[in-house]
């Protein structure tokens, strides 16, 4: 049995998303959940939260490999550099433990879930319940992305090399 | 006596400078150099080797605070999210020891090092040169501008409240 952390990075709410992937491909929900920081914090406080969030995780469930969403096009210079600040530390909690990084765009994660690389918030939910058997859709939705993330790697990791 | 780290963030190379500044104000140059990382290594890896950089540097001064340049306005998005992961690492460095930390512009450092915000590299060399009274400036440049933020630090915080 294989346990992939999926995340999905932002300074205010980094989301992630833990699940394990049996002998036969059988892929559970062990835990999701959301990492926030408050705007009102310093940005190293906040990075420091969100290191100390990522490493607790990876302790407790000693995750296999590591899967984090690559954003992202198109927004401000500002705002790349801020959510810079937050995967840096996301990327360096898990590199300090050896793990294996899979980066994965927005769109390749929703192509792999979802089956269309333009999927809405919703379907993405919808999808990640479905794949999981799951009662309802993760939330909030940061929490279903970073789970999205987690199945992306495992569907891509054990598609038959061609 | 007060020690401060200065510190020019860059995914390449992460110049530094540490100085001691003592009750009269005088200004000395204990150390300066650059953590540089290798392009060809994954970037999970790059942000470790200036974490761990970072984290030696503050074992070994133990400083009272810790000044980063701010970067950075104008290029582009992708770059400016490059910058962010190692920008993050060293805040997380600093914010893991409790450090107070300082974050002045490139602009502002310039200001109030040189005298203009619009100083070349070589300006800003020389009057580190100056400041602490060396042989010849720091280098590489990067190095002299990890020194200039420690140098703008010393300055800034040692004025007079008005």
């Amino acid at each position: 049995m294989e346990i992939i952390l999926g995340i999905d990075p932002g300074t205010a709410a980094t989301g992630y998303g833990v699940v394990s992937k049996d002998g036969e491909g059988r892929i559970k929900l062990l835990e999701c959940g959301v990492i926030r920081t408050a705007a009102s914090e310093p940005l190293p406080h906040r990075i420091r939260d969100i290191f100390n969030g990522i490493r607790e995780i990876i302790e407790r469930f000693h995750p296999a490999s590591v899967a984090v969403e690559d954003v992202f096009q198109g927004k401000n210079v500002r705002s790349a550099l801020t959510l810079g600040h937050a995967r840096g530390a996301i990327l360096l909690a898990a590199a300090l433990e050896d793990l294996p990084i899979a980066e994965y765009s927005p769109r390749e994660i929703k192509k792999v879930v979802v089956g269309t690389g333009g999927a809405s918030k919703d379907q993405v939910g919808y999808m990640v319940q479905r794949h999981l058997r799951l009662k309802t859709p993760p939330a909030p939705a940061d929490a279903a992305d970073g789970v999205a993330a987690a199945l992306c790697h495992c569907f891509v990791s054990s598609s038959p090399i061609p």
